[in-house]
């Protein structure tokens, strides 16, 4: 069995590894239907099942602080939902921080395993307030017209090279905090984006060895004032992009590990309930490997550096007539086993 | 004099102050000239002025590293070109980097006050290795087009609105760190510039309060790809601006109450020696006061951000033919009273 967690926390052959979990499942239900067994046995076989899943499931790493708790302290979500393990009580030589949690690597990461396994007392969802998974980062890198059907929708040739831009760190909100709609702009959109945490410094990185680089996985809030990204600053995409509260993450920086394919989730965005957009992180031009082979030329990547992805179609700019955002609005975004996140806007 | 220094390390009414100081020297040299005045007396008026001069003269603040200090400390240039006090060895309390000092505010600016009256002993220059004096902040805000001249030589008409770009902070080098051309660009230009440092957090700042936000002044190279910026990318500049090593600064953050006036300071550009940039920050289209207003509007300014502020004419790209960088080049910029940075390229 450790061997299987061993394995599923390496950087290579992991999707092989998940495929041969699925195959195993599938096998073993076949092999139940066929042979009489007891119930004892049937139990047994599936709680070692079940752990082993559960070793290759990944962890929802946190920021959270409680009325208690005050600034950023590192915690564990259980579930997609579920209470919080406390990281820093579990071992107070762990830091606080997200980054600084990436910077310390394996080491940092087998503490918070040991940390799941350990069935610690668990924080009720109530008695926490959720941060942004990652805070103060290095770069907020982010990608234009990274979606097939994205690209369609405003007419435009999908790009044969990334477009990137950025965001400043202070535009980071955590998952259900508000977003703040700013009296200088009447545009402001919504855009659901699949984000990634770089885990292990590079530069000049292969496609091939990019996932190695890659803490995880965590859902995004491109907000865009569309008038200051297209028609304003000299069309420098940055002011639109960068208003306060106009990155809101969340709710877990979900490890790779439980991540079967990234690239292959549906991804969804609702406003006032109503579906927006609605596509999949297989539309995506460029995959997580290929932004990470191509920004690496340019910069270093550090632990902590988010990437925004790109957005499926359904923006409000492209609608007939346009639709933006309005104080009461509240939106949800959400990515297949990653979760969901939920701000309002005032 | 204590009431002098007080009042020039006050926020307002500091450019006052100065030509108070500066009129207070005029007045003395022509008193002198037409009273007889014993010598004794004469060298007691003389030092006295000279010690309300050096009180209102400001800190040269540094990030720098020794064989045997590893990792950033904080120190006190001298002056510029002197050895440097260390701020860590004087009081082992203050934090180690320039983004937690200016956090402090005031508390650990008297403290480096006091370090420089405490005529510590001084490193000598060539026992240290001077870091960029802020490292890892939140933003690094980029001003296109901000010189009238800059204008005039590319024929586009003066903004009417600050064009704010930026690079990320993995950019930054030391002031006499290398310049690594980067094999993906064939058009890397030298573009000198007067970078200023937030000391107080804020939003919605009003030009009139924005020199209370203000930590002090540095000197920036703002390099750039300009095959990147112009044609690449989508026309967004972030990728052309911000490949590692593109953003060299330093010697040292000059605390603003050390520059009378930020907005009349000569600054010029040297490559190889033949000065390529020569102008005056007076050319400045949106001056300090109005770019802290102008980006306080969309995002919280926190102490370390760092701006630059445009640069002047005589970049390699408007020449003719076009100029750029090339391995081997040595480029020097320079501004009054703040210092020269001196970057090779590799």
């Amino acid at each position: 069995m450790m061997k299987v967690m061993e394995s599923a926390e390496g950087d290579e052959g992991e999707r092989g590894r998940k495929q041969d979990v699925v195959g195993f499942r599938r096998r073993l239900r076949k092999v139940l239907m066929l042979v009489p067994v007891s119930k004892t046995l049937l139990t047994a076989v599936l709680q070692n099942h079940k752990v082993i899943c559960q070793l290759s499931r990944g962890m929802r790493l946190v920021q959270f602080q409680t009325p208690y708790l005050k600034g950023p302290h590192l915690g564990l979500e259980e579930k997609d939902g579920g209470g919080v393990i406390n990281l820093n009580a579990f071992d107070p030589s762990l830091p606080k921080t997200m980054r600084e949690f990436l910077e310390q690597g394996e080491t940092a990461l087998s503490v918070a395993k040991r940390a799941l396994e350990s069935k610690q007392p668990i924080l009720k969802r109530s008695e926490v307030t959720f941060l942004s998974p990652i805070t103060q980062p290095d770069k907020v890198v982010c990608v234009g017209m990274n979606y097939v059907d994205h690209c369609k929708e405003q007419n435009v040739p999908v790009p044969t090279e990334p477009i990137i831009f950025s965001k400043f760190g202070s535009s980071i909100v955590g998952p259900y905090d508000d977003i703040v709609l700013p009296s200088k702009s009447k545009e402001v959109d919504w855009e659901v984006e699949l984000a990634f945490v770089i885990g292990k410094k590079g530069k000049h990185i292969k496609a091939t060895d990019a996932m190695a680089h890659v803490a995880g996985f965590t859902v995004a809030h491109d907000v865009s004032a569309r008038d200051w990204q297209m028609r304003r600053n000299g069309k420098q995409w940055l002011l639109g992009k960068t208003f306060d509260t106009f990155c809101p993450l969340g709710p877990a920086l979900v490890t790779k590990d439980g991540v079967a394919d990234p690239h292959n989730l549906k991804i969804c965005c609702r406003v006032n309930g109503e579906v927006v957009q609605s596509s999949s992180t297989k539309q995506m031009v460029f995959k997580t490997e290929d932004l990470i082979a191509w920004v690496s030329q340019f910069v270093t990547l550090y632990p902590g550096d988010v990437f925004l992805t790109g957005t499926p179609p359904g923006v409000g700019v492209f609608r007939k007539p346009p639709v933006f955002l309005k104080k009461g609005d509240e939106v949800q975004c959400e990515i297949e086993g990653l979760g969901t996140i939920i701000n309002k806007v005032v």
